[in-house]
């Protein structure tokens, strides 16, 4: 396996991020190619445009030449409104490929946000609306430009409805979120004209008033420390800190990070956020590519405008784009790497994005014990795990989204889900069907999250594996092999044919990915990477919603692909007002073999968000993790290996009994 | 609420585990009962005997008089073999009431499990058909007797099954269970003979052999430091330590623990390991009791004697019996308190088990987190939590119960499951449907592990309390509600009669503990806790099979009952060689309301372990978590008022890009 080039600058390795210059020279060859000076263009999006594999595996494991770095770039010329793409050859300075998506719309740039936030507050309309409220002097009012989702076919303006806000005072983080205003204007992104003043409704739809009333007085709900004030802290919290006095066990060359017998290239797109490439255990090759795909977010209010809400965060927006640059200390204990991010401006400048991915070790407690009770004598290891994280901020909401290695040869994804949820006004009093009043005058509108892990594998290099799912049956009828009736088989079921399948919790069913040509010496079990899933409900709406018809990956907890380049995003391209999936919802339908074939492995999973006070001003975590774990891929555990636990390492301290009396001050011996 | 007394030796808690001073002043009571002298009695267990609820929680919440303490023996008269027990009062020291069981089998005990295994390892019969293994000169065989399990419901004698073991070295950790042997001996445990001397199938029913024969030569697969030698380690990781340089966050009064608003005293048992009791969040009742209340391990294989492995870990050993005593820095990071139990000796002294709990907390990531995307501010708090642990090691296996409490009032129960499988010989090249050949010769049957946790509640204080389910359903056929189908309701089911209960992935099916007389004043919903369930596949056999009628609780996710005392053991009082449960078999099918009444939550979960190589000779941690978590039973985030996380606290530290070139080396600014 060769590892990445020590000048990325010169020679970055082939799935790795663009560069800054890399960025700067795809937007000038776009200039030069259309002939069109700077002023004239808008840049959405430049990222990677990532190599075909064939060519990529034969140049990481087999010495072969590196393909050409090329940019996708998604940009508007000021005359039109159409979206268009461009491949940009960086390797060899040209554009390769121009065409326009007239259906389509980007996902959300931070141009026109901050275009639309401030057209919405300075509108003559909104303004005259929000008078009618007559909130006190100090009100600050905010608009949160969101997604406009879809609620019509034939649609084909750029819209945004701006949620409305107010902020109770000066500070940099008064929670506008707790003064949710009855008002959703709707804007066109291209000519910036105020479509619709839609107002929301303050209860249940007929009870719409028939003119705007005056707010409500009510206290917001705060989280910032400067409002809140000292004395409104717990005291009692005493400082844990982590020390790695030789540093940590990691090393990174270029995007090439080595832990513990991983290896892996540390991608990240601003789509996705952090990526993990050509991934390997003790140079035994597991993944081609790991990913978060999609995440969508359906909202359970039929309410005019809320059934429109149901955000695409990666498609619509991006987990990158919208990564916080990340602080020493804030986001992780111990010996911290970051690694940074590259956007482009409206006008083709590259932008650094510092710190959009943290990297550090943790202790996750006990990784095995096992104590022999005849001489009491031990043996423990303690769970090491790297931690790779990104936190996105989509508006008023955060995902925490980490992959995490293990040393037992796990490789975990966590998905935190925390922020802000998005609030709704109600009146007081009042109670809607369709979620909880969290705080006063504020309604939190139940909703689903679902995510889907894209999960692109090669066990021990092979492009070739199969998925399998493995179900724990008991023995019936069987009197003469089973007379008492405890036995139970694993049945076995390749999948041949792409398509969506079920989990099956009454038969602990195992979705796992074998490579059938390679041979477990001891168990005689082909090798395999198992997927512990997250069991969840899936989208609730029904086939002829288009909640359904734009994210099909939602309703099935497990798809299957035959591996075609390109085919990342689950649901399509372009999800921003989309009307159909144009992603799995074409692939996973596709009648050609996967068994033993370059097969990919989609994980849905999710919550459904019934909310309550207690998330609310800022969400406690809820945490989810998906799991790949090897099954008949190594000849014993993988950790048996670690070196063992012991105080001599750990320095851990004894908690003095003084005052206070335990069960220690008792005699130890009888 | 009072605290506990200053001084724990005069006066107990009531609900504190037994002290020295009680265990023996239990057993002199009841020898001075009896008239008989010390050598007379076979002492088992000594344990508290729990006061009622109601005295109980007079004395905690009004100051009514502490209830008596009772101590539960389990004994034996040595001229007979029915096992008796007594209750005895310690605080007006008398016996209160003595009967006998003599259709039940009591939980092993140390005295008899030492003595089989001795009469085991020196029976001529068992020496000479080892003596056919032709074992070489160093191996030293071992013996695990195992609880003999039920396949006849007319057995009467106490039995305990060999499995036997060759160890290939003197050290003392080496991996016998590498060698399993083809035969497992039955003893009686009251007279110690052999009972019968039964050979294992090395392969399919059909196959066993006419004639035991030489064992065949395998390397045994070795996690002992010393065997494997230092070369056999990796190499590359550095130490990580937690330090806390103000000391604990927690204080502990007797064994009342405080930390972070949340209160407990801090039980024990020998069955069950640490029980919470009294738990309390800022200064409002929680819990009564939250305890593990059983588990158990059924094996998938048919061949005898196989059929009858069925663990019950709680119930016939004892999680608190069979606890590790810790030692510093091996279990834990950071500052750590330990608290010991007591045990007796046959003979009815007591014995100081030193350090089988441990406390200290740990640093979970995130706990929150909000950034303000206009101007980048961010607030975040760390999870930190209290983790109150034990690690139990029955026989060849460990499991890891730990009760973990965060800052956001959630009460987290956590079992790893780890420790060495349990494993079967087989024949070299051969496979069976049962299992998984682990190792050269070595077979791990599949198996379940089905836990059931016991949760009393008693929400601000009130002993009546109500479990209801909610569903969340889509709108169906709503059109003028629902024009466009993205609405979806949460139905509340109120939980009227005692019962077993699904879950219903489907519906996000999420049960709740709520007290229907306190409405929370922001939300309108009545205060409640939520249990975050693992879903699991239950008990794969049928009812017609013992392993279905010894342990009903593992038919069924969710059990509600209306609480009487004394009902702690949801498979009855003794698992040992039972034939029927005598626990929730009876309690959930009394016809008696549970709605706003006294009522007890039990969970059922665990996991269906299809065996792979990676589990051997240590397998990595397999962790399930429970959680309980506030619904409407706080006005806002529980965890707002935790101090941010900052780097001045933190003292994280920063990955210097040296030789290394990382991204960060780019310009940050363009």
């Amino acid at each position: 396996m060769s590892s990445s080039s020590p000048s990325p600058r010169s020679t970055p390795h082939p799935l790795d991020p663009l560069t800054v210059e890399e960025v700067r020279a795809a937007s000038q060859t776009l200039l030069n190619h259309l002939q069109l000076e700077r002023t004239k263009v808008r840049f959405k999006v430049v990222d990677l445009a990532e190599p075909p594999k064939n060519p990529t595996l034969h140049h990481l494991h087999h010495d072969g030449p590196a393909p050409d770095r090329k940019a996708r770039v998604y940009y508007h010329v000021k005359t039109s409104q159409t979206l268009l793409i461009a491949t940009v050859n960086l390797t060899h300075p040209k554009v390769e490929r121009t065409y326009d998506a007239p259906d389509s719309q980007g996902p959300v740039d931070w141009v026109e946000y901050e275009l639309i936030h401030r057209t919405c507050l300075s509108n003559p309309a909104v303004k005259a609306e929000v008078a009618k409220l007559k909130l006190p002097p100090k009100a600050r009012v905010e608009a949160d430009p969101w997604a406009y989702g879809t609620d019509d076919a034939k649609e084909k303006r750029r819209l945004f409805q701006c949620y409305m806000y107010a902020a109770m005072s000066e500070d940099g983080e008064a929670n506008h979120y707790s003064i949710p205003l009855p008002l959703a204007p709707v804007f066109d992104a291209h000519t910036l004209e105020l479509v619709e003043l839609q107002r929301l409704p303050m209860g249940t739809n007929d009870i719409l008033d028939a003119e705007t009333q005056p707010w409500d007085p009510v206290e917001p709900v705060e989280y910032s420390a400067n409002i809140m004030g000292e004395d409104a802290f717990r005291k009692d919290l005493k400082p844990l800190q982590v020390i790695q006095p030789e540093g940590p066990s990691f090393k990174i060359v270029g995007r090439r990070v080595e832990w513990q017998k991983w290896s892996f290239q540390l991608g990240w797109t601003l789509r996705e956020g952090p990526v993990l490439h050509d991934v390997t255990y003790d140079d035994r090759p597991l993944f081609y590519r790991v990913s978060m795909s999609e995440m969508t977010v359906p909202y359970g209010d039929p309410r005019s405008p809320y059934h429109r809400k149901q955000a695409f965060d990666l498609g619509d927006s991006g987990f990158g784009l919208t990564s916080n640059s990340l602080s020493l200390g804030c986001d992780c204990l111990g010996h911290i790497a970051y690694f940074s991010g590259v956007r482009v401006t409206g006008d083709g400048k590259p932008v650094v994005m510092p710190n959009v991915i943290c990297m550090h070790e943790v202790d996750e407690g006990i990784g095995w014990k096992h104590t022999n009770f005849r001489n009491s004598k031990s043996s423990v290891i303690r769970d090491r795990q790297l931690v790779v994280q990104c936190t996105a901020t989509v508006a008023n909401y955060e995902y925490i989204l980490a992959f995490v290695l293990d040393q037992a040869a796990n490789l975990h994804v966590d998905v935190k889900a925390t922020g802000i949820v998005s609030t709704m006004p109600i009146r007081k009093g009042l109670q809607v069907p369709w979620g909880t009043v969290v705080a006063p005058g504020v309604l939190a509108v139940n909703h689903q999250h679902l995510f889907c892990l894209r999960v692109d594998p090669c066990l021990d290099g092979d492009k070739n594996n199969t998925i399998i799912y493995d179900d724990c049956i008991p023995v019936t009828n069987e009197p003469d092999l089973d007379p008492f009736g405890c036995a139970f088989r694993v049945h076995t079921t390749p999948i041949e044919r792409p398509g969506g399948y079920d989990l099956d919790l009454t038969k602990s069913r195992v979705f796992k990915i074998i490579n059938e040509s390679r041979i477990n010496k001891v168990s005689g079990k082909p090798h395999g990477y198992k997927l512990h899933a997250v069991p969840s409900q899936m989208l609730m709406m029904s086939p002829r919603t288009f909640n359904y018809r734009r994210g099909i990956f939602s309703a099935k907890p497990i798809w299957v692909t035959k591996y075609r380049d390109d085919e990342l995003w689950v649901s399509g391209e372009f999800t921003n007002q989309s009307r159909e999936d144009t992603g799995i919802a074409e692939w996973a339908f596709r009648d050609e073999p996967v068994k033993n074939e370059d097969v990919v492995l989609w994980h849905t999973f999710g919550i459904t968000h019934v909310t309550r006070p207690e998330d609310f001003p800022v969400m406690p975590i809820e945490k989810m993790t998906v799991s790949l774990k090897p099954t008949n891929f190594f000849e014993l555990n993988p950790s048996n290996d670690v070196p063992r636990s012991s105080q001599s390492l750990n320095k851990s301290t004894l908690h003095q009994v003084g005052s206070e009396s335990c069960c220690d001050s008792r005699p130890s011996k009888i």
